[in-house]
């Protein structure tokens, strides 16, 4: 069912809630691939009832990012999330989510503030308020559905992170799931962004990945000092590549390391044909 | 029933939501007096149970302000919530509000940060950060709590203002419902903070009151400048007084009036032996 009301919504939702039936949430943008399918997948095996949610959130893009051109798609979301057997698609218009006519700025909104320290660095560093767009919109979601479980990609390591810690600092009654990257069979991680690369820039794009598998390889085998794993990179990059950030942190606090040890995560993000793309690995081999 | 952790407060809840039951919260810092009482009697007659939580917030308080010396009588509280009927006092730690050793600031924790415009005025103006932490406990109480509704009293104008935005930008699916300011027979706002005043002190403090019905009476005669009603002031004021502020703004939005009219508030702030005392009245008859 495809539903664009907050209030058809809650209809719906209370109507779960008197059976007594578990409900899980999967917050998308839209622009649906198999890495959101792995995500509804998870959901379905989990809970009674899943609802999608299908929103192009402006407040978590800066002036100069690619709200406008990001890829909105909903019919064939709204088709791939039946075959699912997806409950709801919620896609609700920015009117109907911030208010008709609302002006969209911290003057006029109430925002949810992740940490700084948790913020202020990886994609946060050139992001500025993105995080504080991200959490917002996902406990107004998480508000609007409450669901028993909420599941994220891995992908967003970050995101994920910043979103466990807002439901602990919070107190908000729900279970965040993460599941794990997809990727095409090169290596490349699924992205609604890989739409924009052309297809030398899909092979350009697959350096990321194979930097990611490197470090750590050369971790396994026994390299821990951080800044050596790093330098590890430069073999693979070319006038292609436009490198923002390479980072090896701890994969659950984000906390800087000098050795990397078996909590430690490597991630990454860097310009391809002007388009960013993201992408991380856990360094221990279960993880 | 006195509790001090969240997690023997859910299990309650959640047998209270199985059967079906209407919750109201109380939210208060104790140092409970007949103004928390008024709001436990309308939730009492309002909802099926009733919780007060009884936390002393270190968040919503600036460096140099009374944090330490706040008035704490949590075993008279709970008597006075027992007399009421009240079916759970929730007092939790400071470490079970925000995690054991955990430091307190912007840099570590996620803050619900209400809009500029509503903060950057009044009470917000000398209080830096007041109102994140009041936005940010509140927001954690209703989600321990998940009350159907929320009881605030009037003499915290600007607080409640901020709430209601708070819910309506997060969709908290909570009900908030304000109650009058409660007075003494000499027209003195109750407060906590009463208790710092010596009886000279709370003479001196009727100045409040005083300054505020005689702006509403002269609305009502048809004065409606704002600065001319604000002018009226003077005559009320000593040395024993410290005013901080004194405006008519708009009592749903806060903006600000140069003609007052019927949706107009009166707030003012003024401290009396260097005790904070605030107080507020609408100009409308009726309200």
């Amino acid at each position: 069912m495809l539903i664009h009301t907050i209030q058809e919504l809650r209809t719906e939702i209370n109507k779960w809630k008197k059976d007594g039936l578990t409900i899980g949430l999967v917050p998308t943008m839209g622009a649906l691939h198999n890495g959101h399918l792995s995500l509804i997948k998870k959901a379905k095996s989990t809970c009674d009832k899943v609802v999608v949610s299908d929103f192009v959130n402006p407040i978590q893009f800066g002036p100069s990012e690619d709200f406008d051109k990001y890829p909105r798609t909903l019919e064939e979301d709204v088709k791939l999330c039946d075959g699912e057997g997806v409950d709801i698609v919620f896609a609700p218009s920015s009117d109907e989510m911030y208010g008709k006519g609302q002006r969209l700025s911290n003057d006029t909104l109430t925002y949810v503030c992740p940490p700084f320290f948790y913020v202020n660095k990886l994609c946060g560093k050139t992001r500025t308020g993105h995080f504080d767009g991200v959490c917002t919109v996902v406990l107004k979601l998480f508000n609007i559905v409450q669901p028993n479980y909420a599941f994220f990609g891995q992908k967003d390591a970050q995101q994920v992170i910043i979103i466990k810690k807002m439901v602990n600092d919070l107190n908000v009654p729900i279970e965040i799931i993460q599941c794990p990257i997809v990727r095409e069979d090169t290596g490349l991680a699924l992205s609604s962004r890989n739409k924009y690369l052309s297809e030398t820039g899909k092979q350009d794009a697959l350096v990321l990945s194979k930097i990611l598998n490197n470090i750590k390889t050369c971790y396994n085998k026994g390299i821990t000092d951080v800044e050596a794993l790093k330098e590890t990179a430069y073999s693979f990059l070319t006038d292609k590549h436009d490198m923002e950030y390479l980072e090896i942190v701890d994969k659950d606090t984000l906390e800087d390391k000098i050795k990397a040890d078996d909590n430690s995560i490597a991630l990454i993000a860097c310009r391809v044909e002007n388009v960013r793309l993201i992408d991380n690995i856990y360094l221990k081999e279960s993880n």
